[in-house]
């Protein structure tokens, strides 16, 4: 049993890439560690859209805190709900009505979507966060197939063979581009009263490209390999309404009763209990050593920090969550030993976005790839940086199975035990 | 589009083996085939306790129902809830209020788990029958680990590392054996509060021995390999009461957050609405064509029909269903030709049951294995069985991870969408 000591402790909120960076980076300190989330799993964030999309199942890209943890002998993982932060006490209130106290807090709980004040557009066009949203997702996708497969009337089938993804970033062109695989190839053949190759897949994105964060050549691409995927694209769409049978965007009506939200993203609400100043997205502003100002006890890392370097805004990624964690650890150990960590310093990597089968875009700045290559570069990366080496090779051989048969090995439609909807 | 033709229409409801085995077995027949489940999948239920235990993702175990039979040209698969057999208009009506006609109609929608009239128990005791039982019994397990680690009464965390299962038939073994794995060598090192190897496993059988299907020395086997893996076993305990605090047995209290139930089986209720009288399981009495008396256009396969053969019962086993559900597709092709299919015979081939790490037992007659060899025999036989080539080659890699490693890679718990209790 663990018993309070003199030993600082450190407490990480959140168990994504920035509290997971920071808790291993601790490993060898003489602080105490007790990293706390709701869920009891890491997940690796970039496959999501694969659980979503039926490629992966949701084990091959989630892994238990506990187990990724259980040989740093100053750490607990405790599953919790966080609400409060009471900053002038230096304690964590839980939902459980249980208290922490720390001496080094670092708060990295992420962002959710955010539908930009049309909280009742939620429940028609689900997000993409966590494991959960994407198994909700994947059991829309595939009960529309059925849905058409029995629907008696044209329109309505119509409606139940109509994808629409509104936002054209990263995750929004992974969906876009994946569906319009699934409707393509992967159903071929199994349906009788519907050709799901006939399905209409529609990307929304308000701005004039997709993937704004890169070069303009590379929207391009992304544009043309989206559609040679059998996918529409629309950009300078502005959705003014979202309900179950479908969207209004810039005036025009859209039958769908499958929508997709891949738009916008607002920091996780526990920054609120701070007491500071938070940017239009929720997101806590933090000093160059990610400490909330007045509170240098108090680290912010990974989606839930506002941080710019050299006046832009570091990107919500998944390394820049890595960097951040470790040097959250850096300044904590600098602390500890009384000399000062020097300022953090974002280091792109470059830009990767997979947009289907053959299909991605990468720019690493002098060198701009897209297709077959830029492919082959993004599944590369994306299953060396897969935690966990089981699920690497599993993730890896699923991939190659999906990849000649064009199947998708998790078409498995779960019904919740509390869904009362089953189809008739 | 399928306009109805004057080719016979042969309706199946359910897509277990038996409703399976007969589908394909009409492949090159001139009917018309609908196989209605409610579920999209078939299930490897032989498997399931390895979902349910975190050894297995659910699509490791299922495959899509339209998948299989996607190149089978004459049939197709509806996802539907079929309430009534209307058996005097040969009708099905289904749940959406749609109505199917058919010549000839196959019920195989199986058994459930039954509380021999105590459903209150349900709550507390799920049992394991469909994939998301799997989901439900992954999640009770994982969570009362967490629940114990987080326990500041020791009698409220003894209750949470105590586990109790109902029934030694070969569900009952599977799952308290594998359970008792988990605790002393999955989650080692993981926890610092509790230390999961002190764990409890209790399985409760009421009969004198378990496994009682098989030969008394194999049960006397299976008991020492249950023990030796760490289960204590209980015989002769006739369970009184469940509660979310426990189990009352032979008049003693004990102490338990997590009741698993397998113990007993019901017929699906559909059977009711053919109007003709059921066993004490609620299973239709068949004859050696295994139509339903009065209704030879009627046929029962798998778990939901009661066939005696030399007296004795015909087992509610895998083999069984499949052999059944050739059997009506033979009776049909053979009415089709104007002749009269043999009676139905079941061909027993053995009987197999696994307990956990490299302990099994199997009957084969003349031969009788127990321990590592009989545990090497099951595990190729149904990896061999198990549909789908992919599935196949990512199961058998699962499991020689788990096997050196002691771990389970699906060790993750969802928190389904409308569950309020999350942990504070």
């Amino acid at each position: 049993m663990h018993q309070p000591s003199a030993v600082p402790h450190v407490v990480i909120v959140g168990g994504g890439f920035a509290g997971l960076w920071a808790a291993r980076a601790l490993a060898k300190s003489a602080v105490r560690v007790t990293l706390i989330d709701r869920r009891n799993h890491h997940v690796f964030q970039p496959l999501l859209y694969q659980v979503a999309t039926a490629g992966l199942s949701a084990p091959d890209i989630a892994a238990p805190l506990r187990h990724i943890l259980r040989g740093q002998r100053n750490l607990e993982v405790r599953l919790g709900n966080v609400r409060e932060v009471r900053a002038v006490e230096r304690r964590l209130l839980l939902a459980d009505g249980s208290e922490i106290a720390y001496d080094s807090l670092m708060l990295a709980t992420g962002a959710t979507h955010a539908y930009f004040g049309n909280d009742a557009w939620a429940e028609h066009a689900p997000g993409l966060k966590i494991l959960e949203d994407g198994l909700i997702i994947r059991r829309r996708l595939l009960m529309a197939f059925e849905r058409a497969e029995l629907a008696t009337d044209p329109a309505a089938r119509d409606a139940w063979l109509t994808f629409v993804v509104v936002g054209g970033g990263p995750t929004g062109v992974e969906l876009a581009g994946t569906l319009a695989e699934i409707a393509r190839h992967t159903l071929k053949q199994e349906f009788r009263h519907i050709d799901p190759s006939h399905a209409r897949v529609l990307l929304v994105e308000a701005g004039p490209r997709v993937l704004a964060a890169f070069p303009e050549s590379l929207s391009e691409k992304a544009r043309k390999q989206l559609e040679h995927l059998g996918a529409q694209v629309m950009t300078g769409g502005r959705v003014e309404t979202i309900d179950e049978n479908g969207v209004l965007v810039n005036g025009q009506r859209i039958a769908s009763r499958t929508v997709l939200w891949a738009a916008g993203v607002a920091a996780s609400p526990l920054a609120r209990s701070l007491g500071v100043e938070l940017d239009r997205a929720g997101r806590v502003p933090v000093g160059p050593d990610l400490s909330v100002a007045g509170h240098p006890e108090i680290f912010v890392a990974g989606d839930l920090a506002a941080v710019s370097q050299d006046g832009k805004p570091v990107p919500g990624v998944a390394p820049a969550a890595k960097q951040m964690g470790a040097h959250v650890a850096r300044v904590i150990k600098a602390r500890l030993a009384g000399q000062k960590a020097p300022d953090f310093r974002y280091r792109h990597m470059g830009s990767l976005a997979t947009i289907g089968r053959m299909a991605a875009v990468v720019d690493l700045g002098p060198v701009r790839l897209s297709g077959l290559l830029a492919w082959w570069f993004w599944l590369f990366i994306h299953i060396f940086f897969l935690i966990g080496f089981r699920n690497r090779v599993t993730v890896l051989m699923n991939w190659a199975w999906s990849y000649w048969t064009y199947q998708r090995h998790a078409r498995i439609i779960f019904t919740p035990p509390e869904d009362k909807h089953e189809i008739g």
